[in-house]
C-alpha cells in the first residue's frame, strides 16, 4: 500500500467545513454545538484524539469556534486542529464543563439550546448538563444531537472522501478474494475471523472492526460475529467484514458455499433459489440508486423481489446504512426514510435472506449516488462463491 | 503468542459479577443501572459488541437483569451474554428507549433515579431522557454515571485479570526492546509510531491504541502523538505505547536518547540530572504502593523528589490512572484522591518532567497493589536508554 497515493483532506477543506458548521448552528437556532472527540471532531478540524475521561470539546457558537482541552493536550491540539479555533485549557483536576458552558450564549430566554455530538460520552453530557444547571443564566436546557445539524454536511462526500472510501472498499475486496481461495473446512469461525482481521490490517486498514464469519446455521444470524463452531463441507458461510482505512470505512459481505472438494456437497436447490432471489434483490436496489430517489425507495426495491418469492419475513433488517468516517452514519436505507439521495451520498446496499436455524445469505456493496445513477465501489464478484474451502 | 495459555474469565465469574452489580444498584438506592455496549457490559456479562446507533442496553433493576437488543442481534446476544439475563428485542425502526424505561422501577416518588454507563453515547442518553419524560410515572430524572456503582467492583482485579494485564505488559515490554534496538535517527516520528503499532499487533494485541513518539522538543509535550518531524542524533525520545490484549490494557513509557553512534552526542548533563530525578521519583512512587495507602500519597511520593530538585512546575499531570478493560479507569493517582489502595488495584505510575520547548522525559509502569507492597508488571529496564538509534 503506497501511502503517498492516498488523498488527504486539506487544512483549507477543514476550515471550510468549520465555517459551514458555524453557519448551520446559527441556522438551526442553536446557542452552541458541542463536539467531543470522535468522527464529528475529525470531520470539522482534522483533529484525532482518543475519547478519554479528560474532556476535549469543540464549542461552536456565535462567538466563534473554540476547543477546550486539558493543559497537557495543548501542544497536541495546536498541531492537530486545523482552521481558526481558539484553544482553551484546563488544569489537571479542574472542572472543564463550566469552561464549556461559559461559551454557550443565551439567546433563548434562559433555555440553553444546544446540540452535542452523537457519540459524546454520557459522563461528559451529564457534566455539561450539571454545569448548565449551575449557571444562573439558564433555567433549563434543550439538548439534541449534532447529527441533525452535521448530517447535511457529512452525508455528501466530496471527491477525496469518495476516493478514500474506494481505497477502503478495494482493500476489503482483496481480503474477500484471499479468504475465498484459502482453506476453510475444519477451521473454527473464530480462527477464520482472526485471519480476516489480520488481512484487513495487512491490506492497509488501521482498524479491523468486524469480521463476521457465520457458517451453517450461523449464516442465518445477521450479526453473528464468529464462534468456536468448526466449518464443515456442504454449508454456506456469510462473510461480512470491514474496518477503517485512512479514517474511512469499508464494509463488504459475500456469501460462500464450501464443498470440501466433494462435488456431492454443493449448494442444494433451496439455497440456490434463495441466493438467486437475493442476488436479484441486491442488484435491483443498487439500480434504484440515483439523485432525488428517496432512501425508502431503495429499501423497497430490495424488498420487492424477496417479498415476491415469499421470503419477506426472512429479510428483517434495513437495506443499508451510510458510511464515511463512521461505519454506520446517515443516510439510512430504511422504510420510512423519505430523504432524497444526493450526488455524493455513500451507503451500503445489503439485503439478506435468513431461514433461522437452517441457513442464510447476504450480499453487500458500498454504493455512491452518482449524477447518473449508482457507482459501486466494491468490485469483488457478487455471485455465490462455491469453493473447495 | 499461544492463545491457549491465556486465562479466560469464566461464565461463573460473569454471573457472580452481575449478582454483585444487582446488589450494588440496590445498595446505592437506584431504580436501575443502564449499561450500554462497552467495558462495563463486557465486565458484567462477557458480551462484546460494537457501539452502534442501534441500542444494546443491559438494564439492571430489582426486576432482575434484562438486555435490550435489536431483533437481529438476538442470536449474538444469546451466544455472548453470560449469566441469567432476560433478552428483550425491538424491531428495526422501533423505539428501544421506551422498552428500557418500562423496566425502570419508581421507588423515588416520581423521580427516576438511575445510573448510566460512563461511555454510553449521548444519542442514547438523550433517548433515555426523552422516554423518561414521556413516561407518566416520572416527573423528573436523577441520572448519574455507573462508575460510581461499578468502580468498587472493577477497580479490584482478580487473579485472572492480573494475569491478563501481565501478558499485555510483557508484550509491550518486548515492543520497547525492539524499538530501542532498531534504527531511529533519520526516520520520522510517524514512521516509528507506525512500527510500534505494527509490533504491538504482532505481539498479540488486538488493538494498538496509542504510540506516542516524542523526539527532541516534542519529548516535552506529554501527549504529543507523533509528527512528520525527523529524529536527529543527540536528542531524547519519549516512547509511550499501548493498546489492548485479550481485552486488557497495556501502557508503558520509556525514555531513549539517540546518539547516532556518535559518542559526542550523548545526553548532556542537564538531561542526565533531570532523568536521574525522574527515575528516583518513579521508584519512590512505586515503593509507596501498598494496601491502605491513599492514591494521593502515591502522587505525593512522585512529586516530592521532583519538587525538591526544582522541577515541580515541570511535572504538570497526575501520577497515574487505573487500567483494566479500559486504558484509563479508576483509581486515579492524583492529588485530592484519598481513596485507599486495595490489594488487586492496578494502575500506572508515570511521573514526567517537561522543560517545554527544550526536552522532557517520562517513565511509566503498570503496578498492582499486592498484599505486601507493589507488584510491577512491566519488566523492561527503567534506565535511560542511550542507544545508537
Amino acid at each position: 500500500m503506497n501511502d503517498t497515493t492516498r488523498p488527504i483532506i486539506s487544512a483549507a477543506r477543514h476550515a471550510e467545513r468549520l465555517e459551514r458548521a458555524v453557519a448551520a448552528t446559527t441556522a438551526h437556532g442553536l446557542d452552541a454545538m458541542l463536539v467531543g472527540v470522535g468522527p464529528d471532531l475529525r470531520y470539522l478540524t482534522g483533529y484525532q484524539a482518543m475519547p478519554l475521561e479528560r474532556l476535549t470539546m469543540l464549542v461552536i457558537s456565535p462567538r466563534g469556534p473554540a476547543i477546550v482541552v486539558p493543559r497537557l493536550e495543548r501542544a497536541a491540539a495546536e498541531a492537530g486542529v486545523q482552521g481558526d479555533v481558539e484553544i482553551l485549557t484546563f488544569d489537571e483536576g479542574a472542572d472543564p464543563y463550566g469552561l464549556v458552558v461559559q461559551r454557550i450564549g443565551n439567546a433563548h430566554a434562559g433555555i440553553a439550546s444546544i446540540a452535542v455530538s452523537d457519540t459524546l460520552w454520557a459522563s461528559h453530557l451529564l457534566g455539561i448538563q450539571g454545569a448548565i444547571g449551575r449557571d444562573a443564566r439558564f433555567r433549563s436546557a434543550d439538548i439534541g444531537v449534532a447529527s441533525t445539524v452535521l448530517r447535511d454536511l457529512r452525508m455528501v462526500k466530496d471527491a477525496d472522501e469518495i476516493e478514500l472510501l474506494r481505497l477502503a472498499a478495494h482493500a476489503a475486496d482483496r481480503v474477500v478474494a484471499q479468504i475465498a481461495s484459502g482453506r476453510l473446512v475444519g477451521r473454527t469461525e473464530a480462527d477464520v475471523s482472526q485471519e480476516v482481521r489480520d488481512r484487513l490490517l495487512a491490506e492497509g486498514h488501521e482498524q479491523a472492526e468486524f469480521a463476521i464469519v457465520g457458517s451453517g446455521p450461523n449464516s442465518a444470524s445477521p450479526h453473528h460475529e464468529a464462534s468456536e463452531r468448526v466449518i464443515e463441507a456442504g454449508e454456506p458461510i456469510v462473510l461480512d467484514i470491514g474496518g477503517h482505512l485512512s479514517g474511512y470505512g469499508s464494509d463488504i459481505t459475500r456469501t460462500l458455499w464450501v464443498t470440501g472438494g466433494d462435488a456431492t456437497k454443493g449448494p442444494d436447490d433451496g439455497f440456490r433459489h434463495l441466493f438467486g432471489v437475493l442476488h436479484e434483490a441486491q442488484a435491483a436496489a443498487t439500480r434504484a440508486v440515483g439523485p432525488g430517489v428517496p432512501c425508502e425507495a431503495v429499501d423497497a426495491a430490495a424488498r420487492r423481489p424477496i417479498d415476491a418469492a415469499g421470503y419477506g419475513d426472512a429479510f428483517f433488517h434495513r437495506t443499508g446504512h451510510g458510511i464515511g468516517l463512521e461505519g454506520h452514519e446517515d443516510p439510512y436505507i430504511i422504510a420510512g426514510n423519505a430523504e432524497p439521495l444526493q450526488v455524493g451520498m455513500a451507503f451500503s446496499v445489503e439485503p439478506g435472506i435468513y431461514l433461522v436455524g437452517r441457513y442464510g445469505a447476504r450480499i453487500e456493496d458500498i454504493v455512491v449516488c452518482g449524477p447518473d445513477g449508482p457507482i459501486t465501489l466494491n468490485e469483488a464478484p457478487r455471485e455465490l462463491y462455491v469453493v473447495d474451502g
